[in-house]
């Protein structure tokens, strides 16, 4: 039985309108999908999973959006992760059934709804998993999934989460790790799904030799523990972790069973920015920030899109010259603007031109954007196919 | 005439039911206000004002509510700025009435919507103005305009931007603001209503005199251009601009007659960091994020917050300390979390505590929230009181 989608909001009537008009038509600033480019990461990245015989549970936060969760679970994803309570109800209440929370909660009036939203997708034939990281976690988890389960059957799969170099949460690998899976496994409602193991900081690393050594030390951090775990009993039904800078490595490994890799799909100057590992497939950028000119004096052109239409944690945007254009650099112009300066001699770009942007870090982007404009045919000549809601935009509990 | 206010859409159900809770019933993270140092931060804001003689217009990008806005207002605000068409058209239709876009639109099928935003407000008794900083942005308007006019009278205020320093929009002071404010008198449609001078670097300078050095030489600009448009035979009724960084000093200089301060309201990390220029009311912070503690391990605790819940254009949050607590330090944990370091020897917060956040950056950071928690009484024990819709949450265009 699945469960049915909520109906969501309508569309603004000016949103609905654009579908089927020309990129031309897309008001600015405004998060647009090269939806090609993106069916190609698609598909790219779950024919590298069919390849190698590894599960794909792309990262949900990403995107946050139930339309491309179901994409990716149509090919071949096993389902989803989140890192919120939240994002995993706004995914569950658009009919995604298959979730992984894959971090840390600890309030108790959270761990209700967790428990509640696992006995919903349960109930749909799906699943919930968590993550946890300490002893009062999974007694705080155990209670509230008690209150909410009468068959005395595991609601809920639950992965220890160990720190394989990310320096975040997680315990460190080894005993500490035994103690917590026991501790899951003494618990008839939860059932031990095995061990979160995802290298953060290795992702960014530019060169390949780095991103290596870093998930060869994860690794053997991964298979010490595991090993610890069984000779205490317990058996390890997968790893999972990675992400689109390494999901090749962890691959190669052999110990990670599960990809949580979410950039690949629309890709951003961060991610293009690493030397490209040949075992990976090669992405594209598919997400752009489509901004207009609204000023230009001797100096420099100004356009309207600033630190509110993308995030710039991981640097700020590049801009995406389209053939016949002068290569423009994009600097700080505050919340509201970019300032846009083009190379030595050349000219300036005219007041009302377009200016694409890829953005510096595809998360944070995405969500400050309550739709998505998927466009087919290319950022020059294309037509708005479809309005991509973000279902879980501003989720953040 | 009043426009009755649209009906704003419903809240949450978990949301509605936090008014008249306890600070311990805010689910992490959360944009929370202070409300009796917000009431503060407005009443020596109007205060200043009131007694200087000069008109307050404070920005609303920055907190993008109505209720605020109209809040401002009943303290003595003559309307509020924004930065986007949206914001306007989102304000508007929750009921504010004078609105002044400080800004270039150049977009024709957008000034189609400035010019329609423009007749609704007048039709309500209100008024629409806008910044241009071009000849072809003036032609543009008027044209959008004229469709929208049957009288023939001017339907919007028009400001000419001059750079005074900021270095973004606007043109250099002197001839070239001349030929503009000439170019909108000849206009029947349109009404020169003065210069837009905003020095938007000289906001964050650090030091009193740096700051004072940067605004004597923007009002000199401004002087020099007033005496040249009015010369020419064109009248300049109001400059307007400045910031919560300067407003003492375009005040004292007698050539500012309205200004735009719009963080005062809240305050923030990023102008708390400046020296406190004591020709200015002190404002204390109002806006805070409310984080949790979800992992504590042997280096370090981990709060549920990170890039998504605050912005960290302006630098990453300070934490901000209750009375006996250790003063802990934040460092970046990417999207989703705050990493947490206590001083020298002292303890780990523990897991579930609350942490509360200064964000770097107002603006920018109330832009990621739907609703913004207004809490009466202090953070410590205070009560929900009222929640506060973020009107033109993600409004870009």
């Amino acid at each position: 039985m699945k469960a049915p989608p909520e109906a969501p909001p309508p569309l603004p009537a000016a949103l609905a309108a654009l579908t089927g008009q020309g990129v031309a038509a897309i008001d600015t600033p405004a998060a647009v999908i090269d939806l090609d480019a993106m069916e190609r990461n698609l598909a790219r990245m779950a024919a590298f999973a069919r390849t190698h015989g590894v599960r794909l549970r792309p990262h949900a936060k990403m995107h946050k959006s139930a339309f491309l969760a179901r994409l990716q679970m149509q090919a071949g994803a096993v389902g989803v992760c989140v890192q919120k309570t939240s994002e995993a109800e706004a995914l569950a209440a658009a009919g995604v059934t298959d979730i992984y929370i894959s971090n840390e909660v600890i309030d108790p009036a959270r761990l209700q709804r967790v428990a509640a939203l696992a006995q919903r997708l349960q109930a749909a034939g799906g699943r919930l998993a968590m993550a946890v990281d300490s002893l009062e976690g999974i007694v705080r988890l155990a209670a509230a999934v008690e209150s909410h389960t009468t068959s005395g059957q595991a609601l809920l799969d639950v992965f220890v989460e160990i720190d394989v170099g990310q320096g975040r949460c997680g315990v460190p690998p080894g005993e500490a790790a035994v103690a917590l899976a026991q501790a899951i496994a003494a618990q008839p409602v939860l059932r031990f799904a095995g061990l979160q193991a995802y290298h953060g900081r290795a992702q960014h690393q530019r060169g390949v030799a780095e991103r290596r050594d870093a998930i060869a030390r994860a690794a053997q951090a991964v298979q010490d523990t595991r090993a610890r775990i069984e000779a205490a009993g317990v058996e390890v039904p997968l790893v999972t972790g990675a992400g689109t800078g390494t999901f090749a490595l962890e691959t190669a490994s052999g110990v990670w069973g599960e990809l949580q890799a979410g950039s690949y799909l629309f890709m951003d100057a961060d991610y293009a920015a690493n030397a490209h590992d040949p075992a990976q497939p090669a992405f594209e950028h598919a997400l752009f920030v489509k901004s207009q000119v609204i000023s230009v004096n001797a100096a420099h052109a100004v356009c309207d899109a600033g630190h509110k239409s993308h995030a710039i944690d991981s640097g700020l945007p590049r801009v995406h010259g389209l053939p016949g254009q002068p290569p423009l650099t994009f600097a700080n112009g505050g919340d509201e603007h970019g300032i846009l300066h083009p190379p030595d001699g050349s000219a300036l770009p005219g007041l009302g031109d377009t200016v694409w942007l890829i953005p510096g870090h595809c998360d944070p982007t995405v969500n400050l954007h309550d739709h998505l404009i998927g466009v087919r045919g290319g950022l020059e000549h294309g037509t708005v196919e479809r309005i991509i809601r973000v279902d879980a935009r501003g989720a953040l509990t």
